[in-house]
């Protein structure tokens, strides 16, 4: 460096050009901008944008839609959005479920299946081989409607090795080192599959297709509770990684044994199977106890009110913590907490009142709009998100850039 | 914007070089850099960094030291440190006590005086014009090593509104949204004085005074037990500005009520007076009471020993939670968890490895260095840090820019 600024490499600039187009275009959503539109909010010239909006249409990130009804290809006005006809899978692996998604590269959910599948304890292979029948119904919805697979996404309720696609542990799966081979599953996707943690890809599918608030903490409640925080529009993970263990917060200094190897978590109160137990539920497949409990509280039977109740209450206390430690403004209730919101909530905030008075606003405490399909937009949306930021790399793969 | 790199204007890159050399200086620290060896480490050439020592040297925020025999001033050769007569006033208004300390550029506690005030629920005016008094004191061990006070850092144990000189909430002080008027403690200072929260100055002192690591959570134990979390080098403050309440993470739902409205917080188990209580240590002062009950767990006494113990297990539970939602994998002890240590410590291990086994590795957990001027070595430290990133400001106002 010296007393001048060092101008950047051409490549440099055009590699970020690129982006701020791809990102323009991403952010303006339904509006749907002309290339005079994108140039004016961009600062760049119109001859630059052209030029490089020419290489995202190209690329097929990019696609052109006719504003006027002429519809000519190539002039001015015609409208951009990220293209519908480019799609990334989106994969879950939970305990008691498989879930698969196909998200087009503007966010929008194109096809679902979920099945039952008890995966507790079962060899990874295993489960990614039931994985693989279920990806190939999604590749077949994208062949059926014209859609090229990019990439994927597979989210799994435990801490993961992104890098080396290992799951470092998923104590709930009784997973522990396992060494997973995701890419099997899209063979030839150019971008290939990433991994990640269920809450965090789940909070971050609430961030970038959900109410969208710039800092919140999500709560996944599934068999485990998990948690992921959004700060100033980023995900969270502290120094190694693995923050957002909501689920593993001490709620009570006598509780019982946990399957993290500790006592007293949040988990063990009002994790999935803890509210079945609690409430007498019989055993069944995750569908039918979930029927059977929203059942029992509909009918005001006592031992289901008490056992949600008390989840509500030990929510409200890791949460009173949570927002004290990390000055958590706003909370969004996903997975079974979202489904049973209208039990929890009363308990959940008067909770609240008693450990924390006045610091998280009632207000600020609702319920995710994704449901259960936010783990998948969030998997699938972690790969979209690294091909807007770095278009050119994926151009360059496709020998466009 | 457009596609070629706007250069950047003469003074934002001599704002950006004067920072560049005063920051150099200051992470060199003892070595005490020549001109060749900062334009060597800068990138910058030889000349540049004349004139931009030059003019720091002229603030009087850089001295030169003579490394040779003949210590011929301006020569090459010779070393460059912040300057040992530029000061900053540490403050810090506790419960029980006053303190405040001269910091020179270096970082090094000139002087340093704490008397015992019992500030809860005294008004503001009356504990200003105590430390007020104090700083008398500093004033004139200032004066009498010829050492220019640059500025002022105040730390108070609560939620301060930095900007308007206002503490927000500060319950063991029982104030509530008081506005002080910290200038008056250093007129004509020409950095004024910046109010701050003390175990987030206690973190900060640590971070750069102190033992030195990128990623910690410092406990900071008063009358209130504060939290200070840094991450990546930074404090890591909450979108609200009130992150590392540790203090107020409730570790018992049927706990006592606490002095912030809630109940079963940590700090109604491991604040000073909690422990005073539960170990039966007769009313006093707070050396009087602090040597009483060291004599006592010195003793063996079971009660003390039950109070520390029951503290440290706390303390665990409050820290096993923070480690699983923060990803926090080392921790200091500051105030009087540092002086309690030998006693708290095996509480406090086993239970980390009872509610979070393997979490946080028993070497991590260490002791601050620092003891008491933590706090103040922070609360200035942050007003050298911010002369250091801007110097030019300090320059335009000094009219050398």
């Amino acid at each position: 460096m010296n007393e001048s600024a060092a101008p950047g490499r051409v490549g440099d600039v055009r590699r970020r050009n690129l982006s701020l187009v791809l990102d323009s275009i991403a952010r303006t959503g339904d509006a749907k901008p002309s290339r005079a539109q994108l140039a004016a909010g961009t600062g760049l010239t119109k001859a630059a944008v052209s030029s490089l909006v020419a290489d995202l249409v190209e690329s097929g990130l990019v696609s052109e839609v006719g504003l006027y009804r002429d519809g000519e290809r190539g002039r001015p006005g015609q409208g951009l959005e990220l293209s519908a006809r480019r799609g990334v899978v989106g994969m879950e692996i939970n305990v008691d479920y498989l879930a698969v998604g196909l998200v087009d590269l503007g966010g929008n959910l194109r096809f679902h299946s979920t099945v039952e599948s008890r995966n507790r304890g079962l060899a990874p292979d295993k489960v990614m081989e039931r994985l693989g029948a279920l990806t190939a119904e999604v590749k077949a919805a994208a062949a059926a409607e014209n859609i090229a697979i990019l990439g994927g996404g597979l989210a799994v309720p435990g801490l993961v090795d992104e890098q080396r696609n290992v799951v470092v542990s998923a104590p709930n799966l009784h997973w522990e080192r396992e060494q997973l081979n995701p890419q099997s599953l899209l063979e030839g996707a150019p971008l290939g599959v990433r991994l990640s943690n269920e809450a965090n890809s789940a909070a971050l599918g609430e961030l970038w297709y959900g109410a969208g608030q710039p800092d919140f903490l999500y709560v996944s409640g599934e068999v485990g509770v998990g948690g992921g925080v959004i700060i100033a529009s980023e995900l969270y993970t502290g120094p190694g990684g693995s923050a957002g263990e909501l689920g593993h917060i001490v709620v009570h200094p006598e509780g019982p044994a946990c399957s993290c190897g500790g006592s007293g978590c949040l988990e063990t109160f009002a994790g999935q199977e803890a509210i079945f137990e609690a409430a007498g539920t019989p055993a069944g497949s995750l569908g039918e106890r979930t029927h059977l409990l929203l059942g029992a509280l509909a009918a005001e039977d006592p031992r289901a009110t008490k056992a949600v109740h008390d989840a509500g209450r030990y929510l409200g206390i890791a949460l009173a913590s949570s927002a004290r430690l990390m000055d958590i403004e706003a909370v969004v209730l996903g997975g079974h907490f979202a489904l049973l919101a209208d039990w929890l909530k009363p308990s959940l905030l008067s909770s609240l009142e008693r450990y924390a008075p006045g610091l998280l606003d009632p207000s600020r405490l609702t319920v995710s709009g994704l449901e259960h399909s936010g783990t998948l937009l969030g998997a699938a949306g972690q790969v979209i998100r690294s091909v807007i930021e770095s278009p050119f790399e994926f151009l360059l793969a496709s020998k466009l850039a």
